[in-house]
């Protein structure tokens, strides 16, 4: 398959980024490592909040989204890395067995005006869950190589 | 300790977090599982990328963040969880072996207009490295409970 420079995406494309089941483990095993809150490891404590049970840390879903990303749209693109994120929104928890499927548009494409060979990607990302609701929005930034001249 | 309520909160209060140093095998796990691009897991790729060596993804930089956050600030905090984040910004690349030292800013305080119980908070994290460069700088919305009335 054809690399993806910056010069392939326009505003408006979208790339289907397929899905994953949130397994509870995982829930947990982030947790513990990088966002110890009780409403993400104890369940007790958890059912007794304002989410009536474990959720998933916002950055757990973040990180799985990173890994749709990458599987099905960076693996294929001349990327350099970002510089970051404009918005990160959780919209609705994330619960045990939730199946989240993940979409991405492109909606600007800006050529760096002081490094010809490369520029960087406004997209947005979406995560739905298995009821439809969007849980997750973020709009970030992608660094992408040009398209060397001469090639197509 | 007391816990920390958003009526505790005021522009300005900053919260040490604390220091990290960076674990080349954590860089390459946390990268496998959420972020395998090259630059995050393939020395010899990432050599030859525009950052010369492996460098950690942001992701992991945000999460071991969050977890200065949880442990230097939500333990003791009467939090609600978070709706997100308004800017993500990666502005030095992260290598194996950095330390990074973090800090949290109150930037606003905002007590909710529907739910009396609650509010929001803005916060500034900033994460610097060894040479004193910022390297991460996240500004996120913390929900946090009012202090029952009555009580001190």
């Amino acid at each position: 398959m054809a690399t993806i420079h910056l010069d392939d995406l326009k505003p408006g494309m979208v790339f289907e980024l397929g899905r994953v089941t949130v397994d509870r483990d995982e829930i947990i095993e982030f947790a513990h490592r990088y966002d110890p809150q009780p409403i993400h490891v104890d369940e007790a404590a958890a059912r007794a909040s304002i989410y009536g049970g474990i959720i998933a840390s916002g950055w757990l879903t973040v990180s799985l989204c990173m890994r749709r990303i990458v599987d099905g749209f960076l693996a294929r693109a001349a990327s350099l890395g970002s510089p970051g994120c404009d918005e990160v929104r959780w919209l609705k928890p994330v619960r045990p067995g939730d199946t989240l499927t993940y979409r991405a548009e492109i909606l600007e494409v800006t050529p760096s005006r002081s490094k010809p060979d490369r520029g960087v990607a406004r997209v947005r990302y979406e995560a739905v869950n298995q009821a439809g609701e969007l849980v997750l929005r973020l709009t970030g930034m992608q660094m992408l190589a040009r398209r060397p001249a001469g090639t197509a």
